[in-house]
């Protein structure tokens, strides 16, 4: 069969499929979450044995130590993907939620009913767990799911799709929900992407050139995920204590994901107070400045920010300061500037922590808190698919609510309309 | 000035403007729709002036009566247009709302607000009241609007955006906000659907031709509303008289919309009780029936209908009738040919009026109701910018709310990620 023949194939099964998973009941998607974790324990050596023949081919294909190791599995990653099963099991299921329900002048009443999407096609790199949690979240919403991991960890996700798609077997869901596609053929994400009439919405997984070629190829909606240009703004009412424990752990908690903070903007009323502070503390910590030149006069050892330096996402121990004369010049610099992910500003002054939070277009907007709270987990959603930096459908962590949607419910007793 | 660098130019005004549109208290977008209903009033005969060109070009072109009568204005449609405005300025307005506020294990309050998307798109065909109630919308959801509407209009159109500035200057809020597209070249719509650094969504106003190019064209989300394939199913367990109520009430109380019912599934088991006394009341008001055979030996006066009827969306006094020998052949049936815009079943038996609400995976799904309901003023939601056939982002009756989004806000007190 040729590949476009069979990915099209692997597609409208699924959409088959997400019809009879949209019904399941959760104590079936449940049974489900647990059997799978269940059968990726038992299977084990066979996941590990299938993960060293990736390693071996990455490795002579010249792979990157660090691309090595998202690929490589150990027990202790194993038993993170089977938790992380347990954890999704435990989240109240949101398929048949009524809300606003309410009864209308002609007397019908109306509501919503949170529903499935349908088909989430999931396109990611080389981290096999995704396999494994995207589509324990997307079954858990009621959806089918077509995975097309990268072809360096090919054997990895086909273990892994394996024990899930058995699991489905043993609990009754078609296995076919689970659409897993058994090509490397760099052609099948490109048909992948243009078959809307089976794939609803497609989450794409990874780095930036990733999320822009399937943004750009997609002709079904894509929940995006970009870069995380996160600003704290540290006011000229700000608690400066709080500011620096906030600023100190937006960098530096984890600089390596897209909630850490990558500018600080500082109002110049206090920067004589705090930036020689700010300074000692982030070079305490190993972390490289890079200030406008009034930074620089209160921190010496600050190195000389570039226009560019704005724009950057470092995701390292890098940090961006710069001195901003007002509120509004720090709200300047933030619409210019962000990827409207996460900003945060500290504050003690309510009506600018207010202005601050309605005013900025980010994903999340926060006062007096760390930016490393922009997180599914932190926020309670339970584990999320990713950070929505799109402004329509789901914004900002997407958790299984995302991975839903909503539709009128109308209860009458044989109205009609005048 | 070329085309692409004007439209470019009146995009990013827009995109200027909506930062202070955004931010904009209620009352200010309010006094902006009272001054809009004032100068259109002031204006009335210098807009029928305008539009008598329009209708005097159009006759010219040849255009169609219906047409012509779509785009023609009169005493009596000015003054439909101006009520329109009180009504959105009597509507709550949905930004800055804070719902689902809760405090997590950390100590952060977490919750999400309702904020603006930005710029809206809208694409429209020969209806000049369209340019006041999209620019209405969109301005009390706090969003800036560019509007490109269809060129035999163009002269009405022009005229009533004036007034709509003029408004604007009065009471404080950019001119440019309302963005109107000063040229009848057709390339102006496929330069603007290309402009998603400045034109957040688009909405099509108009046939599905309209909705389909633009749709294929635009690089940002599109708010679809395609057309009403609406099924009535009278299930074995329903209460006839209410059952013939209702599909009355959905083939002929408006025929020409898209919430009209289009095709009636009557169980088998009521076929010989229901049908002869379905096809009399339809016939006495002049409905052309075309069944399935089992529908015709019950109704000798209805023709035979072929697969096309199944899919048709009549948007006339026709209606398509097919008896079913089940609730699941009723399912599959819509399965297959709805467009899931609305549908209805008409039962007394709880557990298949709930499956039926579940299954069914369209934008309404009602019981015992008529379909004619699918309709932001019935479900209370105020005046409707379409009724979206897309299950992302918004589905249904469109109204405020689905020209907003929603962002996370936290609240903290220095609370910093461990």
């Amino acid at each position: 069969m040729d590949t476009a023949a069979y990915i099209t194939d692997v597609a409208r099964h699924a959409k088959e499929a997400s019809r009879i998973v949209g019904k399941a009941a959760t104590a079936t998607k449940n049974a489900w979450l647990l059997k799978s974790a269940e059968e990726i324990r038992a299977s084990q050596e066979a996941i590990l044995e299938a993960n060293r023949l990736d390693i071996k081919m990455g490795r002579e294909k010249g792979l990157s130590s660090a691309m090595l190791d998202r690929l490589a599995l150990t027990d202790e990653r194993i038993k993170s993907i089977v938790d992380a099963l347990y954890d999704i099991a435990a989240l109240p299921d949101p398929v048949g939620e009524i809300s606003n329900l309410s009864t209308r002048p002609s007397g019908i009443s109306v509501g919503r009913m949170r529903v499935p999407i349908g088909v989430i096609g999931i396109v990611y790199e080389s981290r096999p767990n995704v396999t494994v949690d995207s589509a324990a979240l997307c079954i858990k919403a009621g959806n089918a799911v077509v995975l097309r991991g990268g072809s360096e960890a090919f054997h990895t996700n086909r273990a892994l799709a394996e024990r899930l798609r058995k699991a489905c077997q043993e609990v009754g869901i078609p296995p076919t929900s689970i659409g897993f596609v058994e090509t490397t053929d760099r052609e099948a994400v490109r048909i992948l992407l243009t078959l809307d009439r089976y794939i609803d919405m497609v989450v794409p997984r990874g780095g930036k050139p990733l999320i822009e070629l399937v943004a750009e190829t997609a002709i079904m909606p894509v929940l995006k995920h970009y870069e995380g240009n996160c600003h704290v703004y540290v006011d000229r009412f700000a608690d400066l204590d709080k500011a620096l424990k906030i600023c100190i752990n937006a960098k530096i908690q984890r600089p390596g994901v897209c909630n850490a903070a990558e500018t600080f903007l500082i109002h110049e009323d206090i920067a004589d107070e705090f930036l020689p502070r700010l300074g000692h503390a982030l070079i305490e910590k190993d972390v490289e400045i890079r200030g406008c030149p009034e930074t620089r006069k209160r921190i010496p050892e600050a190195k000389e920010a570039t226009e560019k330096d704005w724009d950057e996402e470092y995701l390292d121990l890098i940090i961006a300061i710069r001195v901003v004369p007002s509120f509004e010049d720090a709200l300047d610099h933030i619409t210019r500037h962000s990827s409207q992910h996460t900003e945060a500003i500290v504050t003690e002054n309510h009506s600018l922590a207010m202005r601050f939070l309605k005013e900025v277009d980010s994903s999340s907007v926060m006062v007096n808190a760390s930016t490393r709270f922009s997180d599914g987990g932190q926020y309670g959603l339970g584990a999320e698919i990713g950070i929505s930096t799109d402004k329509l459908h789901a914004r900002g962590p997407v958790g299984l609510e995302g991975l839903t949607t909503q539709k009128f419910v109308v209860f009458g007793n044989g109205q009609i309309r005048e």
